[in-house]
């Protein structure tokens, strides 16, 4: 009995691999990476692009995506997806906040802040070449995951050891914009001596307070560098010590046996190997093409500390990307992203003619030190686009001048607006250039729609760099 | 660089091993794994079992415990876990809980309904023999773990296969109790075709209701076979696949590919193979010991076939621990699991001189297919107890008659009540033996304790069981 089913499972994995190579030649499959952090959009963005792949794929929609354009597109339709043990992208939900029934105010989705996947098959015509001879119908599969920013920047701590971690983190609370939240962790920090037999509850009790730093941070700030990651969203690790860890000013090598110092390290070990390892190795290094989105606009109005970490872990993070010989990635992950799009998302909450200021201060904060890194075999690109446009462009005559304004209602608002957006800067400004009054770039709720038809800008740009050489 | 590192790292490696292996040699590991449904008080045994352990360690206080009788018991206190990935039990906020602050009412500690543990040192004279010789002072390394019973529950499903369980659960939805609230499923498990194509919103919907029965029977009622278990606390795989299924009513063999059968049956499997499996691997089959929580009284207050589904629960999760020849622990997993004790919690609940009836009601639920049973090496006990006594034994004269009456405060009311408890029956009764009234205990709430002492049932008892040949 247990020989025949046996026999029978043999085979049918036999045949399954058959089958799913034969799959593969003749069809496509593309793991695109969403990511950007909380607040960047994107939430917004999946939802986007399953609604213009699915209901609004015409090419008058979606002029500069190619398979559209050429007309090539023939049907997508969302798919079961193959990782059962991810949950499902909630692209209903999604719609149902954007077109409320009827006297229902529209809402942007709520922003989900686990991993989340959706698998989407797009039917074509091919363009030339063997596909097109063999199969004049091919499908691309698109897996979609959605996966907090957070966890991206968690990565450099693969390469760190406790005490560089310290050295890094520990400065920053010191400085400016943390220091006006890290009192009561750097207080509580003072009791710690690092060297005496471990006490798990003051170790408990200052995680905590650090916790709720990084927390508070994450709500009230656009601040990049808030590690560990997971701690900002610890789901079922909620209470494990492999989270109760925060960096220490260390002055010395030496660490005592069953110390606060030796359990610190032990804590911050285990996380990178149980926590950030595992996260590369089941998802990570299968990804094809990741777009990471930056909400550029919300970072300006915070400051110039703000935008400068914003760019430093950029920049930390794409020296992370390098395939190079001595990339780090290629020695450990072996991934397959051999495209990156950075995009600065909301670009319709300003004037359509600064646009370009938009991608240009994008591209200097991603390229400042591209003359460092060696980008082999990965393109990396900039744009300005928005996943759905929330406002709409109005040309204002003032004193006989014409002014590009927008017409939206403010988030959290009541009454709409005819709004002139600050311009924004066209490259990373230093310290003494920021403008005294600062950046205050509006948010806007969503339009109602009564057409159930979302707007976007450049976001057939977007699709065409992510996938229309997959789809040609 | 990496080679030097490398072989440190080897190096660690095996004197780590050689370390361990000789500190096993001296001092014993035991692994006591805490389950019962919710409600069944696994956080108020844990919380007594550790305080006892530590701060009331006295042979007064626990009499029938070898170690503490023979005063050999020296001192024992928590120390830090191994498992990182596991979040720590909170003994501190289960004792702040108890012990409020003045003027604080005390109440029960809140119920964790994920796995948790704490590691418990406790160090000891030997009694007798080579570790007596080699070691005068002992230490017995105690992990608890503590996880939901939800768990164990689900343990018959791997040997299950969709089929098969959809036979064992769905009858059970047209019978009471559950009939009484598996309407709004049913009626919409009535759109589904199981044999066209897959429609996703619709099993995520059906789900949704089907979780929403489970979590429902599980608030409001004492039902043990709430499967699958995870769906009562999904934690981080809310919305994954593997959890979105549900029983079906299949009335023949046949499979069309890509169907809503084809799918329902992939997610059972995934669940099984992704979930049920990995607790297992991870945990259970490391487990020493293992207590089983019943809340009899409860159970008795809900009804005959609730008393009924939890005998058979029971009986058929003793199966499973069976190490026969044909064991299927055995060949799956190897289980070190050498006793089990079940445990009638809340006895205090009842006059002193009907414990032992709730201990032969609790014997007949648990024996009554031992004879089909083999237990190969495999302890198996039941006994009547109280972990935290929550109210005093008070004896009334009534027309000349002494009752055994109790005193204490009702869960949820604000006057303290003297009470004579009815008597719970001293086996399984069958629907005719039933009283037509029911039966009606009441609950309470944990008592004031001045002196932050906890007063027991008979957990000297249960530790000498589980415990006490480790600590000889």
């Amino acid at each position: 009995m247990i020989n025949t089913s046996s026999a029978k499972n043999a085979f049918k994995k036999v045949t399954g691999k058959a089958q799913k190579v034969l799959h593969r030649s003749l069809d496509q499959h593309v793991k695109l990476a969403v990511t950007g952090l909380s607040g960047s959009g994107k939430t917004a963005f999946i939802t986007a692009l399953v609604k213009h792949l699915t209901t609004q794929a015409e090419h008058k929609n979606l002029p500069f995506f190619d398979v559209m354009r050429e007309q090539r597109h023939i049907a997508s339709k969302i798919v079961p997806q193959e990782a059962l043990k991810v949950p499902t992208f909630e692209y209903q939900n999604a719609l149902n906040a954007l077109f409320p029934l009827e006297g229902g105010v529209p809402k942007w989705p709520a922003s989900t802040e686990r991993i989340n996947t959706l698998r989407l098959a797009i039917k074509y015509q091919s363009n030339t070449g063997l596909r097109g001879h063999f199969s004049p119908q091919s499908t691309l599969y698109l897996d979609i995951i959605d996966y907090p920013g957070e966890w991206l920047l968690d990565l450099p701590m693969l390469e760190q050891s406790y005490h560089q971690w310290c050295n890094q983190q520990y400065p920053l609370l010191l400085q400016m914009p943390r220091v006006k939240t890290s009192h009561a962790f750097l207080d509580a920090l003072e009791q710690l001596d690092l060297n005496t037999p471990v006490d798990e509850s003051l170790l408990a009790h200052i995680s905590q307070l650090y916790q709720q730093m990084l927390v508070g941070l994450k709500k009230d700030t656009k601040l990049a560098m808030l590690q560990p990651g997971r701690m900002l969203m610890p789901g079922d690790l909620q209470g494990a010590p492999l989270l109760l860890f925060f960096p220490v000013n260390i002055n010395n090598d030496t660490v005592v046996e069953g110390s606060n110092l030796a359990h610190l390290i032990k804590r911050f070990n285990a996380y990178v190997k149980e926590v950030v390892k595992p996260f590369y190795n089941e998802h990570f290094k299968h990804f094809d093409r990741q777009i990471v989105l930056v909400d550029v606009l919300s970072t300006l109005n915070e400051g110039h500390e703000t935008l400068k970490e914003q760019s430093s872990v950029i920049n930390q993070l794409l020296a992370h990307f390098s395939y190079g010989e001595s990339g780090f990635f290629k020695r450990l992950f072996k991934p397959n992203i051999d495209k990156i799009l950075f995009a600065a998302n909301k670009s319709d909450h300003i004037s359509a003619k600064h646009h370009k200021d938009l991608a240009l201060l994008l591209d200097s904060l991603v390229h400042e030190q591209s003359n460092q890194l060696k980008f082999d075999g990965v393109q990396i690109e900039t744009m300005a686009m928005s996943s759905i446009a929330a406002t709409q462009p109005r040309q204002v005559t003032d004193k006989g001048q014409t002014l590009d304004c927008i017409y939206g209602k403010p988030l959290n608002e009541q009454d709409w607006l005819t709004y002139l957006p600050p311009q924004p800067p066209n490259r990373m400004l230093n310290m003494n250039e920021w403008p005294a009054q600062g950046f205050e770039f509006l948010s806007f709720s969503p339009m109602p729609t009564p057409d159930k038809q979302l707007k976007h800008i450049r976001l057939d740009h977007v699709m065409q760099y992510l996938l229309g050489d997959k789809l040609s």
